[in-house]
């Protein structure tokens, strides 16, 4: 449908008519009341009337559950061409209004128009890297609050010479006495040049985007200005429209990698909020992340593998009208999940890992190094077991044994 | 604890160890790692470190089912002084893991003085209406969308009449070519000074406050330059840190109602999210809500009463070193369930209502009228079919007659 947007809920109730309440939804949210109206008025008020696309029943699991999959569609008119605006009609109050989540939305030509989405994407961070073959290896510091520049500066010195791509910054590291924004990008972009003049490879330092709402661009400038190269941000804590506004500011000239922090207070109720592949997925890049972590389905901190990789299939997507995002399935990854990682999302995956890069017994450098022969050994469909026996291999051999593989 | 936020969850597991757990998120969340640190590390590291305060552990409903509230405390120097970074810190990553809610923070005095709260609170709204003795009474307009400034006009002049205090724009109201930010104000504060001048009654308008991020500010000042005297504000689709930094522009001289948009994909599940009293609660006060409106216990948008008294309570708590904000518990309210309300919430309330209000059979300013009588009932204990007799008191006659009662 033209000039509409189409929400998809999920909602379970064992005794609605879920027909009628599709109607309730579209009717309530949207001019209010219809049936009452004079024919007059009603032809006046149908542009801004919302419709109902489809209702697809459903029996649940447990005994007499039922529960229902309702398409609204919501005129354009009635909204701005912002993220809050959308949410907010078609989900505002309607997630309080009982067992109900949101689980996608379709945006009109006309809404997605307003959204020029990620600056660089899955091509433009290659370019900048000057890497377009292999997946990209991103590290993150084993531990940042409480170490200072010098710390921080060496620890970033031992990932870069790893041969990682990108080192993210802890999302949990905030303005501080000890590592001030533009010190520390100082810090570790002096790291990452003393690195590449060693081992020629170029690499992208995410710096931690934080503080008030209203400082948020100019702190990007501040760090940009420093040298920084590219931005992580927690997207949620601040809003969809606050990295919509980032990422569309065109004095923000590098890549910005969003972070999931609080989406689990979103995503993983069957019966509340918003689904991962719309909350991590579709939002994110419309909004204009370039990068999105999202948690991996090998480690501790768990997401259903199905839901991975919609999330990864709603960032890759040639039908949204805004560049790709470059997935970025993060926690629990060492050197032998690589063709696992491979295998579930292709070659255009950030490879993203912390413990599996510092803790590699000959240090943080070799835990690189181990993922980088691990990429290589994947894409030439070589076992990893026969390329831990390679020569200069030994960083790999040593990782398989600590950790194990999965081919 | 001095300079420690106290977070507390709770944490569903069968089979967890909840004391191990605990200390995990203590100092994973915190220093990164412990006890593999040299001592004169863990010197310098002490003040970075995450504590267990309390872990107690329950058994669930369902057979074997074990969940723990956990209280960590997390050391002020870990974070800046915004919300942000002290709910990314305690529920970014670990919202992500597991069955886990965010029930509660406790700030301390250092992160606490960074926010001043309410710039009116409930004794400042009540000082600007000259109204000390009474629940306040806030009516919503029946419908916006697709309506010209005339009609919206007409309607608000409908519940001006009706002797209301405050009213609210539909929080779905974006910047529309109808009914434009600057106009409607312009078109609601005449209509609102008219009937002032008939009945002698002060009224607060709250406008919807939308728009891109960066602008929120200077469409406030907009608004209020065209002579607003309140605003409305969807705070969770913004973030509590553009609500914070709302809150305390001095240039903003009104105060702001929090609306609940979004809420339900929060704190309804009992294993996700975070619960209503701190997210419609403590956070809505902390970051300057004068006024905050939260589904009641009465209506089809239901909280439970107990989550409803709580969120209340939290508004209130003399120990938060802020101003108090209102509480507008908001949806399913008519006359009949005044001195329900009264009885539940104190005088210290506003009573909120759409269809309560403009479904009267008599008008929408009879419905206004309807409820102030039955408040002025309820504070006199006159029973409302006791007072529905009394002459002049018809519109509650008629809405009681309409929609029941309950004592």
């Amino acid at each position: 449908m033209n000039n509409y947007c189409v929400a998809t809920y999920r909602c379970y109730d064992d005794k609605a008519d879920f027909h009628k309440k599709a109607q309730g939804i579209a009717v309530g949210l949207t001019v209010g009341s219809w049936t009452d109206l004079p024919e007059a008025r009603k032809a006046e008020m149908e542009k801004h009337l919302g419709r109902v696309i489809s209702v697809t029943e459903f029996e649940g699991n447990a005994p007499g559950e039922r529960y229902a999959d309702l398409q609204i569609a919501y005129p354009d008119v009635n909204f701005s061409r912002d993220i809050p605006a959308l949410l907010v009609t078609v989900f505002g109050k309607l997630s309080m209004d009982g067992r109900i989540k949101l689980l996608d939305l379709d945006f009109s030509d006309d809404f997605s128009a307003a959204f020029p989405g990620p600056a660089f994407g899955i091509q433009g961070v290659r370019s900048l890297l000057g890497v377009h073959d292999r997946p990209l290896l991103m590290s993150i510091f084993k531990s940042v609050i409480g170490h200072d520049l010098s710390n921080l500066r060496e620890q970033f010195y031992r990932q870069a010479l790893g041969g990682v791509d990108l080192i993210k910054d802890d999302e949990i590291l905030f303005e501080n006495p000890l590592t001030p924004l533009e010190k520390r990008v100082e810090a570790c972009m002096s790291a990452a040049q003393q690195a590449e003049s060693e081992t020629g490879q170029k690499l992208l330092y995410a710096v931690n985007l934080t503080g008030p709402t209203s400082q948020l661009a100019a702190n990007a400038k501040r760090a940009i200005a420093a040298g920084a190269n590219a931005i992580l941000f927690n997207a949620l804590a601040y809003g969809y429209d606050a990295l919509h506004e980032l990422s569309s500011d065109p004095d923000i000239t590098v890549p910005i990698a969003a972070h999931p922090a609080l989406a689990g207070a979103f995503y993983p109720s069957p019966h509340y909020g918003i689904a991962a592949p719309l909350l991590l997925g579709k939002l994110m890049r419309i909004a204009g992340a370039d990068l999105v972590l999202f948690p991996s389905p090998y480690g501790s901190v768990v997401m259903p593998k199905e839901e991975n990789l919609a999330v990864q299939s709603v960032l890759m997507n040639p039908a949204l009208p805004v560049r790709t995002s470059f997935p970025v399935p993060s926690a629990g990854i060492h050197p032998g999940l690589v063709p696992l990682i491979l295998r579930d999302f292709g070659n255009d995956v950030v490879v993203n890992a912390g413990g599996g890069i510092h803790g590699h017994p000959q240090g943080t450098a070799a835990g690189g190094q181990a993922f980088r022969q691990a990429i290589a050994a994947a894409l030439s469909s070589m076992p990893l077991t026969e390329a831990a026996g390679l020569e200069g291999n030994e960083a790999l051999k040593i990782a398989i044994d600590t950790w194990g593989y999965k081919e």
